[in-house]
């Protein structure tokens, strides 16, 4: 039997895993709950147990597997494998390649999880063989990634990318960051959440008072609540929209790419929809001398980007350093 | 006698020229006036007659001249030579380079002038040896530059790095570029001279008011209203700094990168100043995780930024093509 990869998709609720053949096709998944707040071995048992139990019911053993490569939010030296700082996992500092490299026997791999996702979309979904690509992943947060010059940019310590912070109004609403008026505050699922919490409390009715009541609604609530033309709903997205828009357009005037990808779980819920109204604002964003140059899409691998930069991460250490084992 | 370079900052009113010798030292300087309006002739003939006078007053001749090589302001592919675009120069799809080769019989370059500032910086000036640097060089308008991975990011069609247009607030003061709310708008003189009409026109006394009538101040008419501690030309002095703190913190994010170089007619008129005033903010602006690996500096080549980069620009394509000559 020919070698496979396994991939993983970390997140702060739950662990998406995938077996890849050498063909890079998909050959079995498995997805398991994680409890973040029972603190970093809780997180490192799961990974451990969704490798495992992959193998296991695949039928093969830890020795038919080439790499294990990881994507997870947070800021994560690709490099050295170490995740500085999570926001939403108990980790810190914290050696998660040496950790699993000893237990698996397995080289390990892990980067962002939107850097990856942007990764995936070059690499083999959307965005295959441009040079210049921006990403940007809406989900409860917004994260961003960057291919430019035909690699993936990660800056100084792996730290960069993180757009999905830009200001785009100080006076704009308070983020989880501390600061005001972030895209995230006004176009990820937090921010949407936030705004129809903020119409409920000055009397308007809509659907989606029990979503938000506990937090961040689910895509397919948000999704149910646009078909039924919920008005706070849809002034939420138009919101988002316009917001994404004007970072789309700040992306484009820095960056000059080829194409800019919109994915993560709204974009996969919402579909055009979303893309067209980001589309219909987006023009009057750009330099019209960069904009005709430039392609905006949809994420093509949907809740696969991040499984698929994750296998591309491996086939980036094997060019690197020739086969692995 | 050894070869020389002859390096240009090409400007809507004016060309400095410079003639460096092999150890990258400037030995000679001349500025003359262009008048751009009176169409791509008279710039064209500007330059000629600039590089001409350079070599007859040092005593040399053009077969002296290894390489000329000029930063503009405006769109410019670095590879083919060609000005795509210059708002403040009669210049559009412009072949200067197959234009000036023919002319002088010497290699000529050319690239986006803030984009070369920035390069300039980096190999010459404050940035030197650094791998990720962001420029924002604040003059009449506001332009930025890019080294990413240790070179000069210019993005697809070399259109990039033009974040002086960044919008930071949808609903802020009209831009020259047809958007409300640009960095360029709130920042650059363009940006402070409109704040103080609108002052002025509030009844509001200055002494900036004679400045302001026909359109742009000088630096130096700046740098006196703030020794007089003229209060509107000192709210536009924070308004200003606020919002490079702004646009730096969103860069910042964007790039993690390891220095933020601040340059152009505005810092050196205002020197740490103005540099301060933005310290005094940027923090906020800026993921703290991210924050801690940047720092922030005053371009060092101050007026010759530009020059340096030009010929920084000699220096990468003698390193691509091995000796020009």
């Amino acid at each position: 039997m020919s070698k496979v990869n396994i991939c993983l998709d970390i997140g702060g609720t739950k662990i998406l895993g995938a077996i890849f053949n050498q063909e890079g096709e998909i050959v079995f998944r498995l997805k398991k709950k994680t409890k973040a707040k029972d603190g970093a071995q809780n997180v490192e048992d799961t990974i451990i147990s969704v490798v495992n139990e992959m193998v296991a019911a695949y039928g093969i053993t830890l020795d038919d597997v080439d790499a294990i490569s990881a994507g997870a939010p947070g800021v994560i030296n690709q490099e050295t494998g170490v995740v500085l700082f999570a926001p939403n996992l108990p980790w810190e500092n914290y050696q998660i390649k040496r950790i699993l490299e000893e237990r698996f026997q397995t080289p390990f791999f892990i980067g962002n999880d939107v850097n990856l996702g942007t990764l995936g979309e070059w690499k083999h979904g959307v965005a295959k063989g441009l040079q210049q690509v921006v990403g940007f992943f809406i989900g409860t947060g917004m994260g961003g990634g960057l291919i430019l010059d035909g690699k993936l940019y990660t800056g100084y310590d792996c730290k960069g990318a993180e757009f999905g912070h830009m200001i785009l109004n100080p006076e704009g609403p308070l983020c989880n960051c501390g600061q005001r008026g972030c895209l995230e505050a006004f176009s990820s699922k937090i921010g949407m959440a936030d705004y129809i919490r903020q119409q409920i409390r000055r009397g308007r009715k809509t659907m989606m008072e029990e979503a938000v009541a506990e937090g961040v609604f689910k895509s397919k609530q948000m999704k149910a609540a646009y078909d039924e033309k919920d008005a706070v709903m849809l002034e939420a997205i138009d919101r988002s929209c316009l917001y994404l828009a004007i970072a789309a357009g700040n992306m484009v005037n820095t960056f000059s790419p080829e194409m800019v990808v919109f994915g993560g779980g709204v974009m996969e819920a919402l579909g055009d929809v979303f893309l067209e109204k980001i589309l219909r604002k987006v023009d009057a964003y750009c330099l019209p001398s960069i904009r005709s140059t430039v392609r905006f899409e949809r994420a093509e691998l949907n809740d696969d980007s991040i499984l698929y930069g994750a296998l591309a991460l491996i086939e980036e250490h094997k060019n690197r350093e020739g086969e692995i084992k």
